[in-house]
């Protein structure tokens, strides 16, 4: 059995299971230790106490150097496997242009539906490592993927394909969502046919290959009564449910996660105390998506949500029209300066808070049973992991208890 | 003599010398090609053009494959050269503390006068490389580099030869500025003691050794009497002048920079439609600060500044307490989506407009007889420069011709 001390940890980071009401939603170890074995968690905690664990002399002994040690993070939602930029669309949107007057150029989703289109599977992995790549460098050790740039059932297949390739070629582990993006397609056939053949064809078919499914509810995409009845397939076919609801308005879009049961309610741009109060009482996670707010200047409330009751996840939404950003240090400070979290709701929201977005249960909080996934903060302050976006004082990346 | 012809460029593009009034103050050229010969651009231009300037045959020739080229970015506002993290400020702020309570709790520019004071020039510099490397990676070639974490004389001098040493090991130019930044000091003298020493001492003394004076003129800082007197002292010792000034209220900064010919005035979050025609009149560069906007919450309106006739460079302020970041990608990018601008204003005030906001004339445009310092964009169209930050796609960055 392969197993690994690692001493000299200024400070070990454990974020609570569940993120309550404090505004300190994590517990600091100083001068502590961490005993990995097979790539789990063993022990974690006081140093003396870790190496008071039975076989801790056979363990290989790391010396972390008096740096603080945090769980890997995990980003829970993104786009980040697609082909193509949309140069375009960036320049018309900071020129003031709507989303519709982008649409009507040619741009938005189906700008990038045509790049998947028109792009081999090798060729949009190939495009996407650099992005999962500077994740990784950044310290995301998890990264959820959606597919819904196909928008077709041969395309979404591709999409999966091209996920699953890219899957093969990174550091992090790649968790694959189905995502019904909006009820149109490049053959123009009517929205009912979409709805049919998601039902008919993408669910049942490209289930065993997918964790999730995701729906965007919003006016111009689906509807709630649509979102409804795919959900309902989709959990039949043991996929766990996300959506995407209230960016634009509220749209009733955060209730409709907490009735589903979901794993998630995403975006939450303008969601109101009703629905905030929903995913609270039914513990459906609040996940925000500063990137994209960022792009669209529409802040989330974050505080409202959490004095509202809710768990709040973070995550960058990495993709090619409204959130370019890969960095969840990034995220996280923007969590903090600009929806009203502070430094500790924001690492919670990027480790367990992304974790139970996920439904995961085998990382997020290194403690004893868990996944081994950790960065080593280059600072003896854990904090000072959001101190430099961009450049984030990662010293390394551990994953499943090795050094990547 | 040795010279290079760049060829393989999608797009070369060549800020205009004047901003104008243009939403588009670039020239784009494609199929282009550059002449740089020890180190100064010769010809640049449409490709055939460029190939029948004389003696072009005996220059080494680089493909460069289809992609855009772009002048180096020129950051014109930084505190970059600084000592320590201030990772217990930003956790204050993100929990909604004020600056005082900051400034009171140890916090603020205080805490990096502490830091500066403890830390070897040395250390301070070992510090500060890694910032510019990042800088540079992401197209970063000229850095203005602001003292002012000394306040007292010997300390100041302390802090001009951090930026000293510094500059030795970087692959950008540093230009350092002597800042007077908040009247008071570590040793508790009075403030008009501060403002004499500043002028009998601290400017006579250094002024040999930077090339720009800057004084912050805020509530709390200096007032515009003291920036007056500061200021015409510091143009009698040949040095260019920069105010920090409407930051946190309208406080007529804009006009007192104009009264002053100042080459630039920075921050401008707060600054009345007057001041924003005074800085219009009489040419002052208006240099907004995204990231201590971002840090801060507090926007200016950049679209305003150029209706008022302004040009807008556009710098990152990097500092340990309100701004992380050092990418002008990015930065620019925040300029477009949260202060109006459109990209291509974005691009100026990143590369002219910083060489304006320094008063440089030698670079910012790749027109002959300028530097060449340029950005070789990993895409044929230069406006993904601004779609990836974090990891801004960057295929070369080049200094006096030569790739570093």
């Amino acid at each position: 059995m392969s197993a690994t001390l690692y001493v000299g940890i200024s400070e070990l980071v454990q974020p609570h299971a569940d993120a309550g009401s404090s505004r300190d939603p994590l517990s600091v170890t100083r001068d502590a230790a961490l005993l990995v074995r097979n790539g789990v968690v063993v022990a974690a905690g006081p140093r003396e106490l870790v190496r008071s664990v039975p076989d801790v002399a056979a363990a290989e002994q790391v010396d972390l150097g008096g740096r603080a040690v945090i769980p890997g993070f995990i980003d829970s939602h993104t786009h980040v496997v697609h082909a193509g930029e949309r140069v375009d669309d960036l320049a018309r949107r900071a020129r003031g242009e709507t989303y519709a007057s982008i649409a009507k150029a040619g741009g938005g989703i189906r700008r990038s539906v045509r790049h998947l289109a028109e792009a081999t599977i090798e060729e949009i992995a190939q495009q996407s490592l650099p992005r999962l790549d500077a994740m990784f460098a950044c310290g995301t050790t998890t990264v959820e993927v959606k597919t819904g740039y196909g928008l077709t059932p041969e395309l979404e297949e591709k999409h999966v394909a091209a996920i699953e390739l890219t899957a093969k070629s990174v550091k992090q582990q790649l968790l694959p969502t189905l995502l019904a993006h909006v009820p149109v397609s490049p053959t123009g056939i009517e929205r009912e046919d979409v709805v049919r053949a998601w039902h008919d064809t993408v669910i049942p078919k490209l289930a065993k290959r997918v964790r999730y499914f995701d729906v965007f509810v919003e006016d111009g995409a689906f509807t709630a009564d649509e979102a409804r009845k795919l959900c309902g397939y989709a959990r039949s076919h043991g996929l766990g449910l996300k959506l995407h609801v209230d960016q634009l308005r509220d749209g009733g879009g955060a209730a409709l996660a907490a009735s589903l049961g979901a794993l998630s309610a995403d975006h939450l741009e303008h969601t109101s105390a009703v629905g905030a109060r929903a995913l609270a009482d039914t513990g459906v996670l609040a996940c925000i998506l500063p990137g994209c707010s960022l792009m669209l200047r529409d802040w989330p409330n974050a505080r409202a949500l959490r004095e509202a009751g809710c768990e709040v996840a973070i995550a960058s939404d990495c993709n090619p029209g409204s959130s370019p950003l890969v960095d969840l240090t990034l995220c996280g400070l923007l969590a903090a300066t600009q929806c009203g979290l502070t430094l500790d709701e924001a690492l919670w929201g990027i480790t367990r808070g992304g974790a139970k977005a996920l439904g995961l249960h085998d990382r997020g909080r290194l403690v004893p049973g868990e996944r081994a996934d950790l960065v080593v903060v280059d600072h003896t302050d854990f904090r000072a992991i959001f101190a430099r976006p961009n450049r984030p004082p990662v010293h390394r990346v551990i994953v499943g208890g090795l050094p990547k």
